[in-house]
């Protein structure tokens, strides 16, 4: 089974993937979609469409974990998160990859076991959990994995 | 030459479609996608996609003008409207339409001469506009039509 993290934003979209076999993790890894080269807002979410749908197609995830809401940012940022998050959505819809949210404090509490944690412990933790080696890796991308691994955690519970 | 006006939302979205000739109006009308039959955000916007991408699709507009930003909603209704607006500008640059944006006062401003117009007033300059006859259709068909005659308006400015 593979969970995908998505952590949507208009510029760069982070991901995240989990590979595991019953509780055991085979495999996991992320990176981001930079859409930045398109100075046009319709064609950075085309890009983004693209990319995150043929994502989708190459690692077959199961299920998807995004962000829940985000609070502390300016409307405008908002608005634009919104239209990126929506089309990350649409993506999942289209390929009938149902979405579990998180919220963000859930999110580092689950990782890190603190809700305010910073994003350089984010960062520590998943590098150590996965083994990961130190990149120029974006925050994104990172943020993407832990959102997918806050969901791997919580399947664990269930079980 | 046909202009669409789009009003996105995540539940309804309006738009609105002037065809024209030269600056001789030949038909104008207005509706409303309704996605409120789905329960669940993503299949919204699935719906929501797929309806306005086969309204593009059946009246090939040039250009699609839509609303620049809203200030005055809460943040949640901000951040849903973004997804639908993503999705919307996602099915524009799909299919190669170029956009503009008008503020909420501009359009008003243009249509009812008015930038704090009312819905009503909107609602009464359109139908007399374009002999529209009253009929029980939502505010956001008519504010779609609203954003494309503002758009028209200007055509004519730049003559």
């Amino acid at each position: 089974m593979i969970i995908i993290g998505i952590d949507p934003g208009s510029r760069y979209c982070g991901y995240g993937l989990i590979q595991m076999e019953g509780r055991r993790v085979l495999a996991a890894g992320c990176d981001v979609i930079d859409v930045t080269r398109e100075k046009e807002l319709p064609m950075r979410l085309r890009k983004l469409y693209e990319q995150i749908s043929s994502i989708l197609d190459e690692y077959k995830p199961e299920l998807a974990a995004v962000e829940s809401m985000f609070y502390h940012k300016q409307i405008k940022s908002i608005f634009t998160l919104g239209h990126a998050r929506g089309v990350v959505l649409l993506a999942l819809a289209n390929k009938g990859i149902p979405l579990v949210e998180y919220s963000p404090r859930e999110i580092k509490k689950s990782v890190v076991g603190n809700g305010n944690a910073t994003k350089t412990q984010v960062r520590y933790m998943i590098n150590q959990l996965y083994g990961l080696k130190e990149s120029p890796r974006r925050d994104d991308a990172y943020d993407a994995l832990a959102i997918a691994t806050c969901h791997y955690n919580r399947l664990k519970w269930m079980k």
